[in-house]
C-alpha cells in the first residue's frame, strides 16, 4: 500500500479517539457517521465541480479532500483500506466491460474479515459509545 | 505510490484511447467528461448510503469504484494521482484543524506542473479533438 | 400546492403498490430506500452537471427528475410534501442570512404530524414487508 | 403552480442583486454558479442521509433545503420553474417505464424559450459582469 494513504489510515486510527477540540478527525467521529458520510458527499461533488469549472489546480486539492474523508468513513465503519485495494486488484486484468458486467452481481464475500465498525486497539470505546453503524 | 494505485493509473491511461466496445474506461473517455463526473457522483452517493444502510459488506465494493472512477476523473483533466498524494502529504504533521482552517484560503501553487488535460504519449490527441476540461 | 406536484403526489401514492413490472414507481419502492436514495442522488449529480457543462436545455428536464425522485423518497419515509412547503413559508419573509442562521440550531418540532412511513389506505402493508425508513 | 414555490421563485429573482451583506441569496450569486452547485450537491446528500438516518423529522427541512438551492439553481441558469413543472405534466399519464424508456433519447426541444442566463429585469447586470453559466 502507498506510504501516503497507509500513513493517512494510521493517522486517523490514532486520532479518532482525541480530544475533539484539537483534532478534526476527532471532531468528526463525535458528530457521528451521518456528518462523515455528509463530508464524503461534500467533496465528491467539489471534484466534480471543479472538474467541470476547469479548475484544474483545484482539482488535487478536492481530491486529496475526497480521498481523506473516504479513509475516514472506511474507518468509521470498520473497513480495512487494504480491502478496497485488494477489490481493485480482483477487478485487473478483466476488461473493465467484463467487470462491470459481473460487479453488481457479486459483491465479493468476505464472512472471515471481522469488519467490526470501530474497533480502537490502544483505548476501546465505552460500552454506553454509540456505534458509528448499524449491521445490515 | 501504493502498487494497486500505481497499476489502475496505468491502465486507465493505457486504455483511454482504446476501442470503446471493448474497454469500458475508453467508453467513458468517448462519453466525455460530464458522463465521467456523473459516474464519480453515483459511486459517492452508492459509498455513502452503504454506510448508512449497514451493508458493511458491500463499502469495500462501492469504495473501489469511487476510487476507480477519481482515478478516471484525474486522468481525464489531467492530473496526476501523485499530485493528489503530494497534498495528502503536504497535510500530513498537521493537526486537521489547523489544517482545515488554512485550507480554503490556499490552494497550493503549481504553475509549473503542466497538467495537460488527455496527454497521450502514444497516440497523441487529434487538433479537432475536444478537450475533456476547459481550463478555468 | 401546485397543481403538477399536487398530480404527482397523488401519482406516486398510487403507483407504489402496483405491479413493479408495469410501473417506475412501483419498481423503485420493491427495490426499498437505498435504490430511491440512490437515484435521488444521481439526480442531483446530473442536475448539477448540466448547469456546470452549460447545458442550458438539459437542465429542466434534469431538474424534473430530481423533482421527481425527491417526491419519490418523501413518499417512502412518510412526509407529505405539504411539510416541505410549510417549511419553505415558515421560512419566507426572513431574510435568507437570519433564516440560515437559526436553521442548524433549531429543526421545526413537529410532535404531532405523523409522518407515518408507508402508508397505504387501499392496499396496507402486510405485517412482514420491510419497511422503508427505520425510526431515528 | 403552488403559491410557495412561486413566490419562492420571486423572492430568489428580487434577491439575486441586493446585497450580498443581507441576502443569502445574493450572496450565493456573488460566489457564482460551482457555490450554488456545490449547495445543492450538500442539500442532496443531507436529504439522502436523514432518510438513510430514519431522521423522519429532518426530513422536510433537508428537502426544503434541496428545493430552495435547487431554485436558485435554475435561477442562475436563467430555467423558469414552469418550464420543470411543465416537463413533469409532459411525463404525466404514460407509465413511469414507458417514460423513462423514451427519457434519455429525447431532451424535450426549446429552441424558442430564451434561457437567458441571469437577466435581471429591474437592475440589468453590468456588461462586465461573469454569466454564472456557459452556453454549452
Amino acid at each position: 500500500m502507498p506510504d501516503t494513504l497507509a500513513r493517512l489510515e494510521a493517522t486517523i486510527a490514532a486520532r479518532r479517539d482525541a480530544d475533539p477540540a484539537a483534532s478534526y478527525v476527532a471532531a468528526l467521529f463525535t458528530k457521528g457517521l451521518p456528518r462523515i458520510a455528509q463530508k464524503l458527499g461534500e467533496e465528491a461533488f467539489e471534484t466534480v465541480i471543479a472538474a467541470m469549472d476547469g479548475s484544474v489546480q483545484s482539482i488535487a486539492s478536492e481530491a486529496a479532500d475526497l480521498l481523506f474523508h473516504l479513509m475516514v468513513l472506511l474507518s468509521a465503519t470498520g473497513v480495512p483500506f487494504e480491502d478496497v485495494l485488494a477489490e481493485l486488484d480482483r477487478r485487473e486484468g478483466k476488461s473493465g466491460l467484463e467487470e462491470k458486467a459481473e460487479r453488481p452481481k457479486a459483491p465479493p464475500p468476505k464472512p472471515e474479515t471481522a469488519a467490526a465498525p470501530l474497533p480502537s486497539p490502544a483505548s476501546p470505546a465505552p460500552p454506553s459509545r454509540r456505534p458509528l453503524i448499524r449491521k445490515g
